[in-house]
């Protein structure tokens, strides 16, 4: 099987350079288009870019030229990701699709569409279905087959996780309260979160988070319309969540205090609820794509785990984990999520999603 | 009017060195007893004790000699605070009230006994009457005298700093659902928390510490009885605490998220429950006592604070601070509490109730 | 005495903010005058600026409203504390020295000037000779008695700290090698040290520091000229200084490992070198101005120290710790060295050595 | 080629825990074997360790049975990699080498006999020649063939790394000042380094470390005697060392500024300096060892680098990284250099001198 050729948008940012590592060993893959602004247009990579990484960049990528995110440059792609800003990507993610190209962006701008799979691709892979069903559409119409897959927030990813296992098998949930401890990774580093403002302390703040982990989440547990061209949220009336979102001094992973209630007055015990989530295994697993987890969900018996540090590489980032499973007072259970948030929470996802459409031969 | 003469029990490890800091410069009192193990005893205390403040050690204390921990040596101290191990505490503590002695312990052991107050003094110093009447009803009948005063867990007293002022005007809580990002100082320091366990890392569990939260919140909000002799808890039905604790890398101050409903169906706005914690001033400041805080909670209006470098030394420490009150989505409303751990989350507030039980003339 | 008159350049800045917080209780002086860029100019200060310090800002602070950095503005300052950045310090300083203005600035611009007094004001006060030698010469001649004196870089102030005594002591050094793990608020905070480059890890480079070090060393340690009107460094061929400087994620204060030889060949012992250091007292202690440490520098006999954390505030940040003083194998003694690079290392050293040129009546 | 068996002393500790990870998933090894305490012999490793690795715990090391430390137990191996602390480790590797079986030891009792070769794999494999020369002798005389290999103490591993190529190129060294900045991983985690003394902050002072450093530079910058029995130090004379260590909040590798002259007054360029640390290619490499650095030493170009979190995991941690070489004002050059401490620091040096043994057939 041919290899599937890649650009990246936003190549230089924090995510395109997480892109970039994920792709440039990949089996499947060909790295083969760098997009950036039009500052570094036209620069070799390892000039227009301030590597942050820890491993160090792929010779042949530095001397990549760079071009402009326009998709005129990118027609010999066979997917795009993007690790564009939120202030360039909205615009410039619609034009790649209205000219054809697939793009698998970890940027928020077209998350609430409708028509766009917001995928967590250990999750609700089946929400790929739109790009499918649009694929279909524009072979027998002869329309435009160009589609955008947006990934979750970071903290969004690892808060559904174990969730979405849990109402396939015990039904929809009631009430969600999550506190979230994210890494700084998650900001970025230009500048990202400043030095002062993290050592020997906590920020209770990161602008927008918790507004994105209400409503992805909802979004993520919802269903496939009756046309199969749109998500439909679970109804408003059917889940509450509630989140609190606070950045610490953890380099990589995004910690998460979660208490939940069902719906159903027919309660699991926490074994059950345990067992749920160590009996998952996604899609992915089961195509046998490259970055799948060997494991999904790590339920962890130690008292004291998952911690970011000792758990947050597991099955190289793709798996999440859980602890501390057991009842709460005021909903009906609690526990600990530990989620990878630049790996399942950002440019990993995009990898694994462009592998399960590639799988499936949809691109 | 004469200084209090205080002991202190413990003296060497990390409690019962802020104690002899906070006492040292003490204008109202005079340290005048030191108290350790037999292995400390008949040592000066520059030799028993691994000093680890950051203030230097006072100079007179230096050269105190430490003695055992028995009543018979204390004889001379008008109250004695207790920084003594849960391991030895309970035994000790209660010689010390069986001989005729106060003792304000900053221990668990005996936080449970409905005849002992626990106290977080800018709260409810209410509680403090049961020390009174026994005093009172010593006097009358000739009887022992001595007495113990907890001192309250110290992620509890940043719980219920501004909760109580909450309940007295809108009434009880129905729900409360708490996240914890605590200090490390919280876990002392031999060996305390080590630095492979924080750098880069949260601990997800801190063994005790959700159950002591869950349960003293409830003593703390109960009421004197009727023979005002016990502490009554807020019965069980009226207020499920559900706490989930963690340690973060800070070194002072504990960060709380905090969700909770109102038992009443009338709803206070936001407005209102931010004026109410402005509003609030404590029993010690109208008192005037040395360490009283000037602003007992201060609501803080920038939407990334409360944080604890920033914030944990507001009035000393002796101050609360809370910021983001906003509704709730699945309870009433959400904040962010933030209280100093080792100041009024332990031997600080074990001053405080000093300063009050002196004003009162009680020792 | 009347109050002082004091302005502030660089206001809204990390210094700047520094500077307003030890001026406004300050006995002596009075903040009348803040400046900053014209983008800030005519707003409210609470209003121009990004307040990052742990200490309120003073509440008749926040409604100051904020001016250009133009002498004009400034001429009912009796001194004007500079907090500039590089960037601009050049240019306005000498303008208001030009104006008739007494300048402090915490900026390298001037630094180099043979005219301008670089001083560390527990060290070397008698530098401040060339102001008055200054100020007298105006009021012979009637020029101009605008002046500036420059504080030096952070990392320097607390080399020079322990080798002055020395060196008056024991003659001049002749090889000087110096590693220096230094605080993150040295960077100031937009952005400053990114979090992402601090956690986990060392960032062994700050640029343009390890040429300050091995300069200014040599002004600070050299003497006035005949005139009076210049300082002339150290010659080349007597001090030879190495300097390597390191960022470590520390808030506040720069620990330094020193080794040294001196040019002559009777080397005192490790003894007299302690007790040289313990007998030292700064001319500010000895004219009891308000900031003057008790003691200047504090030799400490326990082998793991100092620390930044637990002494970088002896003296309120005024004095300098001195650890682990031994023979050295290669140069004759090393030692380890630590000083508060916000107090004596930048903005505190500023109000010093107004304080200074105030008991001297020379503001 | 069959699997060497090996054994491990000292297996629930920290160096213990990663000689099992390095093992055991080694294509060379099969781990064999596990020795630890009387207190943990007969309990399964799973229960007998508080494992506390990123990696998980392998399955079949899980349920190995833990033994005590004495040879008998130990005679199915062929090589036994120790990780015993100090304490214990003189006497119990000198028991396993007196009864026939090979020891490399992490720990530091037997680094001073001059029999025992000290080696950090990739600069002075050399060394080994000593256990060869028994080995031969042994099969001669019928004598025993035992034999203890020492790893370097972690500093010292990092520092003669670049200087070996550089003296076999330019000659010996007469100077070396040295300041380190270690990482808390050296310290181990029972307790190791606390929390509090590590955030925020950093320890001037390592017990022991400094006189290591500059004892165990010389032994390995030595040379074999005539008689291939023994290591002759470079005289005291020919090199001087002094090391300054601190301890910093970095949770692996240690990064160390050098300064040093060489004894010759014939001086490199630096260029030539950089270009000789490019060129060296270790015996390791040669030998095409499993564990082999393809780059042995990474010259870096960028001002601001090596740093311990971007460039520890060169090659695996079997690499180090050197930057900013450049003129010394006080002695030659200076630079900074990186290791990792517990991979070519320990545990890492321990299984890349077996393989070396092992292609060499001596094991």
């Amino acid at each position: 099987m041919a290899k599937t050729k890649a650009g990246v948008l936003g190549a230089t940012g924090s995510v395109g350079q997480r892109f970039i590592l994920l792709l440039a060993n990949h089996p499947d893959f060909e790295l083969v288009k760098l997009g950036a602004s039009s500052r570094s247009a036209g620069k070799k990579y390892k000039d227009a870019c301030n590597w942050k990484q820890t491993d160090i960049i792929p010779e042949y990528v530095e001397n990549l030229v760079v071009v402009e995110c326009k998709s005129e440059f990118f027609q010999d792609c066979d997917i795009v990701f993007s690790g564009l800003d939120a202030d360039y990507a909205g615009i410039i993610e619609q034009e790649f699709a209205d000219n054809g190209l697939g793009v698998i962006s970890n940027a928020k701008n077209h998350r609430q569409d409708p028509e766009v799979p917001l995928v967590v691709p250990i999750i609700n892979p089946e929400h790929l279905a739109l790009v499918e069903n649009k694929i279909v559409k524009a072979k027998e119409q002869g329309t435009n087959k160009g589609f955008i897959v947006c990934i979750s927030n970071c903290s969004t990813a690892g808060l559904v996780a174990p969730l979405k296992p849990l109402v396939e098998k015990f039904g929809p949930l009631k009430y969600l309260i999550t506190t979230t401890m994210q890494a700084v990774s998650g900001a970025g580093f230009s500048p990202g979160v400043g030095s002062m403002d993290i050592l020997d302390n906590v920020i209770p703040y990161i602008g927008g988070e918790e507004e994105k982990m209400e409503w992805e989440t909802k979004k993520i547990l919802g269903s496939i319309s009756a046309d199969g061209l749109t998500i439909e949220n679970i109804p408003e009336s059917e889940l509450k969540v509630s989140a609190s979102c606070n950045r610490v001094a953890v380099i990589d992973g995004h910690t998460e205090c979660v208490s939940f209630s069902f719906k159903s007055e027919e309660k699991p015990s926490v074994d059950e609820v345990k067992q749920c989530l160590k009996d998952y295994q996604c899609e992915a697993t089961q195509l046998g794509v490259t970055s799948a987890p060997k494991q999904t969900i790590h339920v962890l018996d130690q008292n004291d785990r998952p911690q970011p540090r000792l758990d947050r590489n597991r099955d190289a980032g793709y798996a999440v984990s859980v602890g501390r499973v057991r009842k709460d007072t005021v909903l009906d259970f609690k526990m600990v999520v530990l989620s990878h948030n630049t790996i399942i929470g950002a440019a990993g996802s995009g990898i694994l999603i462009a592998e399960i459409l590639r799988a499936k031969k949809l691109i």
